[in-house]
């Protein structure tokens, strides 16, 4: 087992390892002394690990209250969302119990909403299911649900208490959402750390614990820096500005991880062809990504991914901040005027 | 006019004089440099004040939205929250703008959760048109909206950037708004000045800056020792708890200042009886609210009302958190066993 302090303004563990989900109770209540937990997960996840986590739970002493909805990102809503917070009133959380998000990014980002602000904040546990979650979203306090106006519009900075990753839920994941994560774990070897880059030529599969440790290493370094996201931080949305307007144009059919990919690709296309890297530089990186399956293109239109993009909120004033590759494990800010967005993801649609 | 600084995490000024809504563009403009402003006000706010507030604003170069909504307590749930999310989306208000809330306590717990939820919180100016928002809710951070199972469930902590309290608009108020922040005002009395208390003998309405001013002050001396409301800040909860039940059981009929006027006298009387304070406390505190026309008891049962405040977020764990008057000036928190509740309520009951 793998632990790691992140030390924000409240610190944390995040531990990684096999079978932590048996001893989620113990761990849970050494942390949060929880009296009370809502433990939040998806259909899909609830079937899987539910009943696992309550036994551990109980085992701990804790009542357990379970709420359960439908799997997918349309239900990170304010439809949930509203739910959720009815269900913690219902069942009278108080300050003093937690609530338990188990699953992927939705339930993370949902579950972690619903805790930021039910009575201004209960403490939140974080028992991330999928490679992405385990390595991105779990970890550094932001959640959020969508409005129809566009994703994560809605949300709040709530770190969470306790961060427990059991790599052994990653043998349950579908193909494509185990990519998912691979594409944010790439993005960590391109944004800070060229070794680690490299070292996933040899599958991560066969190396989870130590991939999600490394990651989770990266991130805080980054998360501690700038815990409220006005800086340093927005290094992690690389691939994201692009990434999002994919899933946004594709109706949210292209996931997370695959939008991100893309993302990648064209911001490092993009930097090559206005000389701001060299031309291995997006090469390594279509590379690692067909590698892992992941797509490095898409078929919209610069100008539809552009008008999408400028719905995000990470557009500030006249303004849009990229995220850009100067070599492999080496990214900085790049701030763009908003209309030569679509040109420059024009300079970034083609493959090498 | 007079300045007080908060010198909390975000530090912020609040300024109270005459005529500063005629100022508030200019002076919004200096602090957030706002591109857009999103002017949140309720019906009758935005007929009595929204132009003047709006030709401000755009005097000083801010593109105004403007977003109003039904007067009343029942507009602060998540059905206006969610619908005024979507008009900042539709807006694409970016983390350069502000939301400005133009009105009493409803008007800035609504729009101040959500700028503190939008894009994960925009900058938030609090215009401030009732007493009571003046002296309290305005200042402080404290955002919420109610749910279905209580008051203020919902919510986030989210500093405003500015407050502007233009003593002008209380000549506006209805009689029985205004005593509503009389309440609230000799809470402040009673919480920890004896000599402000007393000094309330002569008319609130003949010294309203003076008296808004030296509020804010001692709220802010409060709330930047216990920014997030761990521990001393819960003394602001002076009357609060019965205050809180009363409005529940009345169907939120009884306004809030006058719940807290009767859950102060409840809490008065009930130390009196319980031998923690002498019998002029809670007989000063009766006197001073009558002299205001505030009511000093209600009808409904103990056991109702031990209820009713039970389903509030103060409850932490098997314990009730109550604040209680040592002496008018001097007040203590006070925790009490949750089945000691209705017990502690009929010992207040009875005016002297």
């Amino acid at each position: 087992m793998d632990a790691i302090n992140i030390a924000c303004s409240r610190p944390y563990q995040v531990l990684v390892g096999s079978g932590l989900l048996d001893e989620a109770g113990a761990k849970i209540a050494g942390v949060t002394g929880c009296c009370t937990a809502a433990l939040v997960a998806d259909d899909t996840v609830d079937a899987l690990y539910g009943d696992r986590v309550q036994g551990s739970l109980e085992r701990a002493g804790c009542r357990v209250a379970r709420f359960c909805f439908p799997h997918g990102e349309q239900s990170k809503d304010m439809g949930t969302y509203v739910r959720l917070l009815n269900f913690l009133a219902e069942n009278r959380l108080t300050r003093g119990d937690a609530v338990i998000a188990l699953g992927g990014g939705v339930t993370g980002d949902l579950a972690g909403f619903a805790a930021a602000t039910f009575l201004r904040g209960v403490p939140l546990v974080q028992l991330p299911t999928t490679l992405l979650a385990a390595v991105d979203s779990s970890v550094g306090g932001k959640t959020a649900v969508d409005l129809p106006q566009g994703k994560n519009l809605a949300g709040a900075f709530h770190q969470p208490s306790l961060v427990l990753c059991d790599c052994g839920t990653l043998d349950t994941l579908p193909d494509g959402v185990f990519r998912d994560g691979c594409a944010e774990v790439i993005k960590y070897g391109v944004l800070c750390d060229e070794e680690f880059f490299d070292s996933l030529q040899k599958p991560i599969n066969e190396q989870r614990e130590a991939v999600i440790a490394r990651c989770v290493r990266i991130k805080s370094d980054i998360v501690i820096r700038d815990e409220q996201d006005r800086g340093e931080r927005q290094l992690l949305n690389l691939g994201h500005t692009v990434g999002h307007a994919v899933e946004q144009c594709s109706g949210f059919s292209v996931s997370h991880g695959h939008a991100v990919a893309i993302g990648m690709a064209y911001a490092a296309r993009a930097a090559f062809r206005r000389g701001l890297c060299r031309r291995d530089c997006p090469a390594r990186i279509e590379e690692m990504l067909r590698l892992y399956g992941l797509p490095v293109r898409a078929d919209w239109a610069p100008e539809a991914l552009a008008q999408a993009a400028l719905s995000d909120k990470k557009r500030r004033g006249g303004h849009i901040t990229l995220v850009v590759p100067e070599a492999i494990g080496r990214c900085v800010l790049y701030p763009l005027p908003v209309d030569g967005l679509a040109d420059w993801i024009r300079s970034g649609e083609d493959t090498l």
